[in-house]
């Protein structure tokens, strides 16, 4: 049995997680999680798993849990300790990181300290921290297996084979909801046509940064840390059927790809069962024949201003990606809430990044005030 | 410094090997080859690599060569007892055998017993002694290393994973020269029509195999072997552009695979140093943005009839293999050399193995037998 512990059990993947958990019972045991502030999430799967330890966001859903469960073993835990104590959770080997925003980050640090292996999905965590977390798990020799379908495939593509003899890394983008669109067409787009994703059933705020195309970029700074690669030797190709999840070219031309159906499951219980490979009955088989027809196009940098943004943030490094990733989070939120037009998104954190002064490997401390800084920022251009 | 022997240095997979040895002469050394009676190619990679045995066919060219390199330390063998000379010579790490037809056999089998690792082009070997070829190989603790886009294709998306996640190994067929006539439309096609490949450039049995998709078929039955994976869970997808060179599904429903551009040298090249890759500065890098598409096509076992001969025979197993490839390569010259039309081809194969009384698990001995009682018919039907 695997015992795993889950960092923000109610969004999306997280969700995707728990049915992955309930595929092969009998091979994983969730012993802790976080939810935020889904009491009824929380309710339900200490019902179904019985963990040693659940952590929520405030004191009061806190203390109600502890009030409805009380004949129960679980611990109930809260805020940024409560993660913590999921994360750490002594007899646990998975942290599956699947909490949304910077808050997974010193949980996670945490947990590499205590030597879980990680199974990240959460991309702050390495776009604002890459150098910090990934010399954490150098140093404690401890996997990081990216849960993100790009990253799933790349680490997949590099079993058996030499990061020496990499030369480029082809990272596949869909386009997004609005990658038919001119600049022209995007003046004006409502919330509701960026949610509506071609490929993939996603939560809003990464529906909203495929439509820009900042999820690539982050991704971009993502794959840059992980598979400690030079931004020059990655790149995006737009392939709007997201049939390859992304390709590995080695320095003898040959190009190794990992292909699948869009199934967020397939690279969570990759992480689960690394190095091995469980079966996945619920899963639907690619049908080659059903298909026909595999796109590729050239990414258009002037059209998706956002991956340019992330190119430029990670090559400048330091605090610049941090700048970046704070000032899509309060724009998305502020266009989810219509008070910003989709193309102010953009607008805001190339005005953030222009005023920055990059301040260059910068510990935990600098990067939280970098990242609130960079929020207060951004909202005083909203209000 | 890799040390290599060359079974069929005249050939198209033999001066390709070349090509990638002298790409990167600081890492490899020729120590001995074999021609058939291409005594000029011998005379010049006499030449160039100095090797300490050259074999040819005949005692003849032998002699001749004995005495045009008489001043030299090159030792000259021939006939079969040549060949075993040049694959099993001491020093020797890596044996590439890419000789055409049943010749490469004994050689391939006593390079195992003396250690060798295996690079192999020579589709018989395993196709009609496959149980011999991989029994010794596991009993010898030698890599069996496929020297075929297609096989190393699937060798590379198998690293790191292990064998009895597999689903399906997914071969990619370009369809070979007459992939868009009908039936019809293959009456009275010319030996020029048949060696015009739309994608590859290769020695003309292979293409004309190629074209009544036989190639497909023999491969099939090679991967059978050499991955040892069930005929069922084999799939043949047609895949014009021929830039996924093949694919592996795994239970999880992941699929791996290998792309490139079609450059037979890859394969040789990762046959050569693997587990390692090496650049391949003259090799023209996959562009995605000029593809552009990929297509797949559900393959018609009625419209490429060998290719079910190939699952049949394959699937009965014992001496059918050797029948079907033995009528084939008779049938193939016969249609090489103008004396019989190209569905002929299929139609003498069919004949061969409806009279055929299988034999299981059969000694070489008896392959030998077979195989030459098969060509006499085959002949037999044609005079």
């Amino acid at each position: 049995m695997r015992k795993i512990s889950l960092l923000g059990a109610s969004g999306s993947i997280g969700i995707q997680t728990i049915e992955v958990l309930r595929q092969h019972s009998d091979q994983f045991q969730l012993l802790a999680f976080s939810v935020g502030g889904n009491i009824k999430v929380a309710q339900e799967l200490i019902q179904e798993f019985s963990p040693h330890v659940v952590s929520v966001q405030s004191k009061e859903d806190c203390e109600t849990l502890k009030s409805q469960f009380a004949s129960t073993d679980t611990r109930f835990v809260y805020g940024e300790e409560g993660l913590i104590e999921v994360a750490t959770l002594k007899e646990v080997d998975v942290l599956v990181n699947a909490v949304m925003g910077s808050v997974g980050l010193v949980p996670t640090l945490h947990a590499i300290e205590n030597k879980k292996v990680i199974a990240l999905a959460n991309k702050e965590t390495l776009v604002t921290a890459g150098h910090i977390v990934m010399e954490a798990a150098r140093k404690h020799q401890v996997p990081i297996l990216p849960v993100d379908s790009e990253h799933s495939a790349i680490y997949q593509c590099l079993q058996g084979e030499k990061e020496k003899n990499i030369e480029t890394i082809i990272l596949t983008a869909s386009g997004g909801s609005f990658r038919d669109r001119t600049r022209q067409q995007l003046e004006g787009v409502t919330r509701e046509d960026a949610l509506n994703h071609p490929n993939w059933s996603m939560g809003a705020k990464i529906t909203i940064d495929s439509a820009t195309m900042m999820n690539k970029g982050l991704e971009v700074i993502e794959a840059h840390w992980l598979f400690d690669i030079p931004y020059e030797d990655i790149q995006v190709v737009l392939h709007r059927e997201s049939v390859i999840h992304s390709m590995v070219e080695f320095h003898d031309t040959s190009i190794i790809a990992q292909l699948g159906t869009p199934d967020m499951r397939v690279p969570i219980q990759y992480a689960l069962t690394y190095p091995d490979r469980l079966p996945h009955p619920t899963g639907k088989r690619l049908n080659f024949m059903e298909m026909g027809k595999l796109h590729f196009e050239k990414m258009d940098f002037d059209r998706f201003r956002c991956l340019q943004y992330a190119f430029d943030a990670g090559k400048a490094g330091g605090t610049m990606p941090t700048v970046l990733n704070a000032a899509n989070e309060i724009a998305v939120e502020a266009f989810l809430n219509g008070r910003i037009e989709f193309l102010t998104i953009e607008t805001f954190i190339e005005k953030a990044m222009s005023r920055h002064s990059n301040q260059l490997n910068p510990d935990l401390q600098t990067i939280r005030e970098v990242d609130l800084e960079t929020r207060n920022y951004v909202r005083s251009l909203i209000d």
